[in-house]
């Protein structure tokens, strides 16, 4: 059992990473431009590679991974029982969102990763963010709950009556893409208007106010009046989606993560928490709001919980051993 | 197996109701006011004495029954593992809604009646709606689907991934209490303004335009310009919260009941189905909308659905008995 190795790859819309694990904790993590050119395989085959060379870096012999866990940026579609990815930031075919170098439709990731793995499990970064965080963040033992990033874009996780939710395409958790107001044109990616993301997330600002997030948020902890009207009006609509998740779901507790909570969540939590708990006490009292256990290593944990055998995720939770993981450009 | 009797009972704000029903179908359904009034017991005592009339009428002997479903309005609290029903429109406590005469704040609904029954299972509305309709109804074979009611008030029950939603209080499915506009002063029972069932509900159409909802609908398909648009404007709403659903939890299906969907779904469709699918096709492509299949049987259905047996159901499938069910008044 000591001698297994598994592995682990992150999908995002700008980067690829790989990580390679043993029993007692991620050995090397490796990272690399998402391609966008090329065949239609040229992603998943890219990860492969990426994968491989973190393997040969990690004095692990390629052949040894059988079992890989991989966390991906979504939409998802299903064909035949097999993911593929449709996401409008990397396949060039009907994307509106960006000038992309590729016609791809369908990425068939699934397809071509199974080509090389046994046992491979594929969920969308919400949904792995999310078992990373009840396995080893701030949602141990939560079985009505969601994991939240609030970065560039706005992605959940779901989980109900203990069981993580994926629906028809494994697309639960798209919820970054409820509307939420009517008269908002604040624009989102995805061509909605007024939705979660296009309010507030860390892109959706920046394209709104002409600098970036970053700055925003900065400039509104300084007390910059403008910023910080901007700034709790987000917080407000933040609120509001985590109350309507409450309503639909009957949830407990929120673990928030991603660059902008991360960096201003101690601020910004009084904002969502009064929004949230202003609505229907029935559902809302006790509702509990907190930073993602994990912080910035729930990228590096989320794929590599959808494999790891409980033996292991119980000897993590005491060592935490994702601290000393090493990193490498690909 | 032939002998065995159970029983079922709907718990709605205005109206009780109980039914027994043998192996061959529902053989006789009682209703009776809902209680408002006396000890913090009346109402499960009340439903207990209206389940042995309704044994009684039926020939069948009150001890025999030991299995019985519960349907009932939310939300519900949990206190020990036991649910409680804290409806405002029936606990006077704290309630804004109505002048109630009674100070009840949580009806022990689960303690009272396991003092009786040895096996019983107790959900909301919506859940057990959607029991029905997945048994017997449109939503047959559907894992990733929701039962939506366009009534008096709007309530959901969510299935994910061939599970029925749950959660922590019992109160997954409260949806009608999203928050849609932020404009809007359209004002719910619960307090909120602009929520689904603010903007929607029958008897919030009906409180904001000074008429009955069923005569705006009815105007409306007339060609009424006014109830027209007050009524599209509704259509709206409503496939916007469907979107939302659709986003949020992948779902494939919805089926629709209440009386205002079943007296005028036809022509509403088409408005529902517009806003629903304007949104995010990589989720909403395909996703079907129509009427529940069990039409105002499904009320009748959906308490008796928890805790029927897989071989009745079976047959219940091809003899739809609940068509030749007997009515009377309690």
């Amino acid at each position: 059992m000591d001698r297994l190795t598994i592995g682990a790859i992150d999908i995002g819309g700008t980067k690829l990473a790989a990580t390679v694990a043993r029993a007692d904790g991620p050995v090397l993590r490796m990272s690399a431009p998402t391609p966008k050119s090329g065949s239609i395989r040229a992603l998943p085959e890219r990860a492969i590679a990426l994968l491989d060379e973190t393997c040969k870096r990690s004095g692990v012999d390629p052949a040894e991974i059988r079992t890989v866990g991989v966390s991906s940026c979504g939409p998802f579609s299903t064909d035949d029982g097999l993911i593929g990815l449709v996401s409008p930031n990397i396949c060039g075919a009907g994307s509106d969102v960006a000038d992309l170098p590729n016609d791809w439709d369908v990425i068939p990731l699934e397809s071509v990763l199974r080509e090389r793995f046994d046992n491979l499990v594929i969920e969308n970064d919400g949904v792995a963010a999310l078992a990373a965080e009840r396995s080893f963040g701030a949602l141990q033992g939560e079985n009505n709950c969601a994991y939240v990033t609030w970065s560039t874009g706005i992605g959940f996780g779901l989980c109900v009556d203990g069981r993580i939710l994926r629906g028809k395409n494994g697309n639960a958790g798209h919820a970054g893409h409820m509307l939420l107001s009517e008269t908002s044109d604040a624009l989102c990616g995805c061509g909605n208007r007024g939705d979660l993301e296009a309010l507030v997330s860390g892109r959706n600002l920046g394209n709104r106010y002409g600098q970036s997030a970053a700055a925003i948020f900065d400039t509104a902890r300084k007390g910059d009046p403008h910023a910080l009207a901007v700034t709790t009006e987000a917080a407000r609509w933040f609120g509001r989606a985590l109350y309507n998740l409450t309503a639909t779901l009957d949830l407990a507790a929120f673990a928030v993560g991603g660059s902008v909570w991360l960096n201003h969540g101690e601020w910004l939590l009084p904002i969502v928490q009064e929004e949230l708990l202003s609505h229907l006490p029935a559902l809302t009292k006790g509702v509990r709001v907190c930073t993602a256990g994990l912080g910035t290593h729930v990228g590096d944990l989320a794929a590599l919980s959808l494999v790891l055998s409980s033996e292991w995720a119980t000897a993590w939770r005491s060592s935490a051993p994702w601290h000393k993981t090493a990193l490498a450009a690909g």
